[in-house]
Order: structure tokens, then sequence, then C-alpha cells
């Protein structure tokens, strides 16, 4: 039930530094007899790996992983599947020049508010690259959901302010999201981006943007009433990740200037074949509520969208302060994303496996018979 | 660890339905010697309470909690603290009509999807007046902050799209804020939207809004990292209620439109007297990360924002589905809120409070020593 | 997850203390559609409760119960279900003189060392009223745990060190165990005993003995590996009953000294129908295991016995300390039974559906497909 | 939550298989600023480790562990610990024979029962091999409580029904212990034992025993009433041990058949100088409660004894069934314990550990102030 373990049936804890001897995860709770293969964790890392080119850090990771329990004969047998990678490239030397100084829009301060001391090569376990072990717990969390037909697929919703055009209505093409390095699935809308971006890096500065999520083929009656809802427990995923900064459902803010007669979704008969159980055919004619009411699954598809603050680390010289309380201008060096946020996609696809999985289960509990 | 249960050493489990005999809370680890009486508790009830004229609903309940555990001689004794108040104005027959008709916006469909079957009156336990519960929990969570001068403040911050002045800028008038039924701190504000809440009243319609809180006082080092973090346990806890539907730190969505130069919060040299650990004296130019770094807390002031819905309860005619799966038109009556923004401010506070609650006492184990 | 909270899914949160206004428990997790009614509540409380004559004390209370929440039209409706039991027979004044001195064999100074303070009024929580909330929520469990067949008999099997005849030898009887006031099922041994504890309560003095308790109906496959084992649970969850010094399994203590040719059960084929899923059919020919191996059930009979220490408070008078650190002499008066091994009888059941709820949900989770 | 996850806030998780690439345990909310090195680790597992020589199996392992998280420069910083061992003799060859066939006393057939199926190298994940992560863990947990000076050390206190006189009384002989590879504290008694085992293996036979446990320097106030009392949680953490059977406290089975007046231990004064908080100064003139009242310690030491039942794998022909349900004689090879309650004795202070250090961290949430 620590900081570091996520979850209540399905559930993951992940460990390590970013300049440690590795990183990883133990998956707990996955049932058994899930076809389960390396491949698939590996693919996933990759999505998350640095050196895709475009706005992304220049360290390079192989960042294999490797399966160390949990799998037998390709299939998960009911135990705990801890994953690992090691750490290769550690230039611990970058960091330095860091040891002493409090980084602005960095937690090296609350760190060591909180812990005393820390490791301060690469932000320690603050650092983004704490979420390999989330994406490779995510990788298992979606092997279990396929086996129900469930999809995840979140893409840069808007970078800088840009915003890119809504896939729904384009025809998502998820092929194109995954062809360029900003996970932007609109070709011309990536190319503006890319352009915006270099002159960001050039200027010695960062940027943020959002990341939306669609799931499709959820079950209508997940979500745990009444602090354990299907929002709930995304948001809480969410905002786990370091520089989220908000989310919202559905209409999400905009839902908030507008009205009740616009903003109920209508339920329309439908007929709902291949349910895990029998339930009335209601469907909706509009999706405001992005798929859940009263943090219960609709059977709609799943819609949110998460705000990145731009990347801490830029070039610009900056002001702060170091241990001793002395003021201190500071210049960053090392490697550094101009914007992290297409390398974030994939982890935010792996939290919300790991949310889905997890209620995915606790439903099984639901009701007598079932 | 159930749907209905909430934190990790400072919880509470709620529990009720709406018209069912009575609604309440135990809550679980909270510290011996907490001075707490049975007043404290009915304070932040009644601030909750239907009733209040202006939006609310014309319910009428007493709402009288009555102390069943925990506290002795006027002091916590380190067991659970159980509080029950009873309904006692259970008007079910007006839900009668309504019990095989799925409302539109409301939970009942998806409740029944999920254990088969549900309670009709008022919405069951997906009410809100769910809340009772979290709001006399939040009143001991609020008692043992107290005690370390925490203080937490919510007000209605936008009403159908309306803004409400910054308060930090106008000087916050917290004895404003509670002297009008909208919770709107700045008295023309609040004129201007109860004219406008009237007019949506009798367009049959409802309105929803934001509900924005600041907490004054935490010291640096809360939050547990990486699942645990501050921030994503207070949007777990914030995206729990009802009508939800996002959240946002310091600046929230405008962050990921802008820059690291802009968006970092420059550190700056301060005396921290009176903290519980000898941290370095750091604080910040600007607070753009809403008092957090990392998820775990910097020692400036905490600061977000949520996103409310409109009530789905209207008195317009509504197309819905019935339970065999018929159209059906569907005119609402009983006694609801226009906007029950208001009414979730102490609801705001309550679960901020026992986030912060649970995490002060988590951070107790921080360190070696202390 | 605090300490008053019990189980994983299928979970419990007890409060009360002994002298305070109302003692009870809400159960979480509890699937929907389980008839329940306040009588099958009633009835087990009425098993555990004082004034039954014979050894028990002479308290008289009518521990009668109510149900808050969680049930509607005689059903579970898989939200939480709250059970309270008003405390109407409060006669404090008997504890006055025990306020500032620590009884022997009792938890007055632990609770005092850990909370600084302590109702010292029957002992607070610390007292085996307690349990009143267990057994309530036991009632629940067994009704969840009947719809799957599963019973579950305790029975005192020894008191005073006088040992009864094994229940199973003697073909159980179960009404014999009800009809005397020692919950042993073996008239003569009941005669027998009862006569030992006149001796004893004539002495002034108190006795233990030993609850046996064995569950028929379990399907094989209950258990978490690696810490939730079947054994560990119940372990976990008999020990945490006031007076219990130990528990065995199977052949218990008696297996320690024996080879592994004699304690290994020989599996034999069987025919299991009516099981949840396809098993080969196996059972074994003896049950010197218990009903479970590697800590899940084997399908054979749960077996367990659990020892209780004697009653603390006695009449003859003891030496002891008060709050400044000085001796005293201690006589105790008020209202004490004998022997409670009887009263306990109830309570191990309780606790035994408690763990075996929670376990029956959690293996729904096993595998894919169930 | 799951069942390989153990604590509330000072946690383990543990992963891996008898035959498969690694085991090990991620410990989760171990204070910052603890000195931590991998020989404390390595000490503990060399403990454990087959090939001792007298009674244990033959597998030959060097059960290098390797510290994958959570420390730097030698001291821990307050996320996981990572620790892993890889297996490196897996001769999986000599359980082919075994695959198809249920072990006696073993546990393929309700592994199989729960999962669907099994990985049958060595047992899989319910080989005994699984507490490698236990002891990694519990050398954690002794490092954080050594700062506290609370020492835990565990015997063999019989094997096959031979008792070892008590060391207490003798004068504990902790390099005697260590000295024999049976971990009993007394040279003539170990001689005794060792013989005796001999003669069961060369019968093709195995034994049992029990393993005794005293923990010196326990603050009391320690343990969380009710559910999670210090032996509540200690017989969990037993019983979670593959063979454990049975496990009593203080005077545990002989306590039931006690009498009050002579189960009582009497209070007396004393100075209590160096405890955590001031306390009256409080001692027992006897310890058959075993150092707990009310689930809570009382400052005297901790003392509890566990049975294991004899090595299930036997070289003696035994009659089972295999996966078709046919009969079949089965004449198990391999290497084996002919006694496995010598290596039992690391994982018995181990889990000691492990609770302790989790109750140490809850205790500092008991009160205000503290």
């Amino acid at each position: 039930m620590g900081g570091n373990h996520f979850g209540t049936i399905f559930t993951v804890t992940t460990f390590g530094e970013s300049h440690g001897p590795a990183l990883g995860c133990v998956v707990e709770g996955c049932p058994a007899g899930i076809p389960l293969g390396i491949d698939e964790i590996s693919q996933e890392l990759q999505r998350r790996r640095p050196g895709g080119g475009g706005p992304a850090t220049t360290r390079i990771e192989a960042d294999t992983p490797e399966l160390l329990s949990g799998v037998f004969e390709g299939k998960t047998l009911g135990t705990p599947i801890a994953i690992m990678v090691r750490n290769t490239n550690q230039r611990s030397g970058d960091y330095d020049a860091l040891k002493d100084v409090y980084r602005p829009g960095h937690a090296d301060w609350t760190w060591e508010a909180k812990y005393g001391f820390r490791d301060p090569r690469g932000g320690g376990r603050s650092s983004g690259r704490e979420t390999l072990g989330r994406v490779a717990a995510g990788a298992v969390a979606k092997a279990f959901l396929g086996e129900y037909g469930i999809t995840i697929q979140a893409w840069t919703s808007s970078v800088a302010g840009i915003p890119v055009p809504d896939p729904e209505e384009l025809g998502f093409d998820l092929e194109e999201r995954e062809k360029n390095p900003l996970r932007i699935p609109h070709r011309e809308t990536a190319a503006q981006v890319l352009g915006v971006i270099e002159q960001i890096r050039s200027a010695g500065d960062s940027a943020g943007g959002t990341v939306s999520c669609m799931v499709h083929g959820l079950p209508p009656g997940l979500g745990e009433p009444v602090f354990g809802k299907l929002d709930a427990r995304l948001a809480g995923a969410m905002l786990s990740l370091g520089a989220a900064k908000g989310i919202e459902f559905g209409a999400g803010f905009a839902a908030a200037a507008g009205r009740g007669s616009t903003q109920n979704d209508q339920p329309i008969p439908a007929s709902l074949q291949g349910l895990p159980r029998e339930v009335p055919g209601v469907r909706y004619q509009s999706n405001q509520a992005g798929g859940m009411l009263g943090g219960i699954s609709t059977g709609m598809p799943l819609e949110f969208r998460v705000a990145f603050k731009p990347v801490p680390s830029i070039t610009k010289p900056q002001k702060t302060l170091d241990r001793r309380g002395l003021v201190r201008e500071l210049i960053i060096q090392g490697r550094h994303d101009v914007c992290m946020v297409p390398r974030v996609v994939p982890v935010v696809e792996a939290m919300t496996a790991l949310v889905l999985a997890d209620l995915m289960l606790l439903h099984r509990g639901d009701r007598i018979g079932t």
C-alpha cells in the first residue's frame, strides 16, 4: 500500500532510480493463462524510449526488458510477474554540477525536504525514467485486457498550445500516429508542431502539451463506488505522472460552463451483444460524459485528456538556490527532451491499462452468481 | 480497500443510501489525543445541508450527527470514530415514477449494469447525499490538521461560465463566502450569479461550475512517490465526487500551452521556522506549480480547481429509456438543486482534509529518527 | 488498511467501545443480490450474548442490531452494509475503581503505553464486547457463503484442560452443541465441565479452553499464495481475538513430531461434481493437512483449533500497579465470565466466514475466462 | 494488496519460481537514511542456503543477491529496495517425471485447481525457495530495527519430537546455534538430533519440528488493534510459511488448560529509560503472555513457537494420482531436505522483522504530537 504500489487486485509495484543498476516492476494479481512474451513488453518500452529523434532527449538506452518470473511456457502463471530493465548508459558525470543545486521546476528540493537526502543523478527516482516500470506493467495489463477485446489508444492532442484536430472526426489514423516522433495522428499538424518545437529548442526553452486517450470495448459496470470510481482511479493514475497538471473527462471543464439540458447524454436503445453479462441495451446519443456515469462505465468509449507542463530542464540560464541557501545561476546541460508529451503517450496508455485491468477483476465480485 | 474505503492510515469508510435508515462514516487511524466534539462535525454538516435557500434543493433534513465511538472525555481515543446521520425526510413516493426509468445524466443504468438491481429511491447510494459521511469524516481530519496549523479553504470559483474574481487578489473574504448561499467570496459576483441561476431555474434547466481550493500551512515533504503523489491523491479524491469532470493544479491546463522558462517557479531563500524538521529555507517567487513539485509539497500554498457538470435532474422534458428498453418521455419532479456547486464546497474541503491527514501520518515514516 | 479493517475485497471495519454509545461494523464488498435480513444477524448476536447462564457474565444486554444501509427489499445492494448495536446497560460506575489501575492479564497498560490515555470503562475497545461487530459482519459473510453451500461449525473442544470427544467420531451433534451453555457437542462432557467451572468460580478463579472449527463445502483452490494463504489468513483472524494464544491446523503441533510418510495424506480418485470449475477428481484418504496444501484448499474439510487463555478478570485478590507506579492490591468486581470459550464459538465462526468470503471473491480473479 | 504483498507501510512483494530465471523482492516504505549494504543481505541469505550439510538438500546454489535500487552511497533512499537472486542451478530434468503427478503433501494439485496449470519444476512458486525474497527483505527490516536496538533470535526448538532445552535457562548460546547445521543452541542435543535425522534419512523418510523465536528491545505499544494485533500479524506471517501447521505465543496451548490466577503475569514497577516515549515503568514478574497484552507489546520479550510438518518429499515409495486421475506409484528423486526446520530459522526471523518494522512505523501514528 506504499506510494510505489498501485491497484487493488491487479497491482504493480515499480522500482528503480534513473542512474541506479536497474528499473522495473512486479505485477501481481494478473490471472493465470494469459499468453505473454517478452516481445509485447519490449515493444511498449520501445515506444517510450528516448532517442527517437524529434523533440526527444539524446540519451541512448537500449531498454531491453528481462522477464524474471511469472510466465511459464508462454502463459502467465498467476504468480508475480517481475520485469527488469538494466541501466546501461549512466553518464552520471553530467549531473555532478547539479548535486548541490535545486533545479527549478524539478523535485530536487521537495525530495530532500522529505527524505533528508536524495540521489542527484538524473533526478534519481523522480526521473521520468521511472515510468519504464509502468510501461512494462502496462504491457501485461494490455495483454489481459486484450482477452476481452478492450483497446486503449492515446495520442498527442496539443503541443505548446497548438491543438491537434479531433481524430474521431478525421478518422483516427493510428499508423500516422506512430509514424511521426510527436505521436500526432495528423500529418500536417505534426509537421507544423515539429517546426515550432525547433524554434523552442533554439530559444533554449521547452514546451508542454496534452495527451488524449480513448478506450473502446469496455463493458458497462466498471468502477467501484464511491471512492474507487472509474474516473477517480484514472485521475489518480494520470496525476501520478511527473509533469501532469490536470485531467478532464468527456466534456470536462467545458461541462462546468454548460447546462443540464445539453450536458445530459440521451439514452437510446441498442443491442449489446457479447457483453459478459445480460444487460439491457442502452447506449447514448452523445458522449459528453466521456463513457461513465456516477463513476461507472456506460459501455460508450472512455474519453479523457491530460495536461502536461513543459519540461523543466531548459538550457536558458535560470536563477535558483543551492543547498546552502545561496542564489546560483544555473545552466542545465545534458540530455533532455524539449517536449516529452509524445513519449508520455505510451505511459498514459499503460496507466489506463493498469486501472482497467484492476477494475475488470474487481467487477467479477459485483454480484452473486457472476 | 473496497470502493467505499479511502486512505492508507488515516482512513474513512462511508455507508448509507439516500433514502435508507442512515448514512455515515467510520474514521480509522486518527491519532489519539485530539480534541473533538459533535459540534465541529455538526457545523460542517450544516454547510452542506440542503435547504439553505438560493439554488439548493428544497428537501429539508436536519442532518444531526451522532458520535457512536472513538471519543472519550472530549478527545479521540485512537479507535475508530463512527458517525451516523439518520434520514428523517424520506419522501420515497416522489421516486416511484422513476424506478423503472433510467434518468439521463444519472447513474441509474450504470448501477444496474453493475449490480443487477438498484435502490431507486433518490439514486440510492449514487446520490449526492452520500457525501454526508465524507463531510463528517472531513471534520475529524480538519481537527487533526488544525493541530498543525493547516487550513483549507474552498470556494465557488465559477458558475454557469461566470468567473469569480480571484480572492487572493481581492483579499479573501471568508465571511462573505459563508454569507451568501453560493459560497462566492465576492458580493457583486454572487448577486449576478443568483440572477442567472433564477433564469436557469425558470427555464427548467440546471448549471455547473467550478470549486477552487487553497491550503495554507502545509509543511514541505508531503506526498508519497510515485503513485501516491499529493496531486495524484487529491485528483483521485476529487474525481470521486459524483459530478466532477476535471481537476487542475496550479497553472493546470494553461501550463500545457506555456513554456518551461515561464512555468518554472524560481526558488528564493526563506526562513522557514516552525517546520517539523530541519529543512533549508526554500520558497518560490511564484506558484504556478500549485504548491507541489514531483508530487511532493513545496511549502507554498496548495492550489487546485475542480470542474462540476450541471445537475442532471432538470424539469425540462427529456427522452430516455425504461428497463424494458422502451423510449419514454421523462419529466423529473421532486426536490433538486439547480446548481449544487455551493454545497460541494465543504465536500471538496472534506476530501482535501482526508488526503492531507493521511499524508501527514505517512510523512512520519519518511526517515529514520523522525 | 488500519487495524480495525479486515479483508481485501469482502472487508469489514468494526467500531465501538464497551461502554460507548454503540458498537457495530461496516461490511464492504459483499456482492449484490444476496438475501439478507436483520434476523440472521440478530440470531448470531444472540449466540455470543452474555447472560446465557452457565459460565457467562451476568451483564444483561439486549444486543439488538440495526441495519443502517446496504440492503434493499431483502437483498444486498452491493453497497456497504452498516450494522449498529446500541449499548443499553452501561454500568460505568463498576469501573470507577479500576480507572487508575492496570488489571493483570488485561490490555490496560499496553493501550495506555500506545495511545497515551484510554477509556477505562469495561476495557474500552479492548473489551470482548468489540466482537459484536465481528459477529454481525460474520452473519453477512455466512449468508454469502451459504449461496455456495459452504457451512462453518465451531465448538468448544476443551475447557480447563478437559478434552471434548471428537464430534466427527461421535457424529457431530449440532443440536446438543446449542443446547448447553458451554457449546460442547457432547452432553456428558458438558455436564462434567459445568461442574468443574462451578468449582473454579467458587475459588474466585477462571478457566481457558480451546475452540475447534470445521468447514464443509469449500471448493479446492481457495487461498492466495504466498502471504495470503488460507491458513495464514485464518491464523491472523483467530489471533486477532483478544484471548487467543495459539492455533493449529489439521495435525498441527503433533505434525511437527511426526514423519513425512505418515503426515502425507494420500490422494485418491473422487468424483467432485458441482464444483465451480472443472477440476480433476482428487480427494485424500486422510486429512492431516486440515484441508489445505501450500495454503490452498484441497476440497477436504477445513480443520483448525484455537487456544484461549483463561479470563483475566478473577475475583481472587491480585497484586498490580496503578498509574503512579505504586503497587496495589486489586479485587475485581463487576460482571465477568468464568470461561468465555463458549461465547467465543460464534466469534470463531464469524472470523472464519469473513476470511472465506474474501478468499471466495479473490478466487474469482485466479484465471482468465473465469 | 495481492497475496504476494505483505505489510501496510513497511511492505514487501516477493517474486520468483523455484526454477525460473530469478527470485527476489521489492521492499517498500523503508525509511530513508538507514545504512544498508549487500553484505547484510548476503549474510542472511547464506543462513537459509541449501548445501550447509547435515539434513539439508544437496542442491547447490550460490544465492548471490543483487541490489537493484533504493540504496545510494550506502544508505536507504526511501525508495523501493529491489533485490534479485538468479537461479543458476536449474536441473529441471529432475522434475520431468513429476510434471503429470500430484506429489502427496505438496501443493501440486491445489495450485492446479486454482490456476488451471502450474510450473512443475521444483514446485514452481510453491517451493520453499520462494522464501529467498522474504529473507532478503527481512535483512532490510533487521537493519531498520537495529537502529532501535531491537534484536530477533530464532532457533530450532524441537526436531522429530525431540525437545531442545530452553536456551533462556541454559544461557542462550547464539554462537553454538550457528555452529551446527541444525541451529540447535545446545551442542549435546544437536548431536543427538543429527543421529536421529540420519536414521530417518536411511529409512527414506523425513522429519518436522518447531522453531522458537524471541525478540528483545521492543518498546511497549506496538500492535494495531483490533485486527492488526501484534500476535495476529505474527501468526499470519508465520502460517504463510509453506510447512507451518501451528503457532503459539507465550504459554500458548498450555494457557488454555491453566487458570487465570496462574496465567496472569503480575505487573511490577520498573524504570524504562530510553523508550521512544514517556511511559510509566511497568514490567511483569513472569511472561506467560509472551510479551503482549490485548495484542499490544508490553515491553517484555516477545516469545512464540511455530510448528512445521515433515518435508513431504520422501524417497519411500508412495501412492498418488496423476492428472488423468489414475493411481500411480511415486518414487521421488532429486535434492531434498530431510528436515528443513534449521533452514526455516532465518525465515522465521525475517518474517518477524518484517512484521515488527511495519508495526514500528504504524506506531508513529498513534498519537498527536509524536
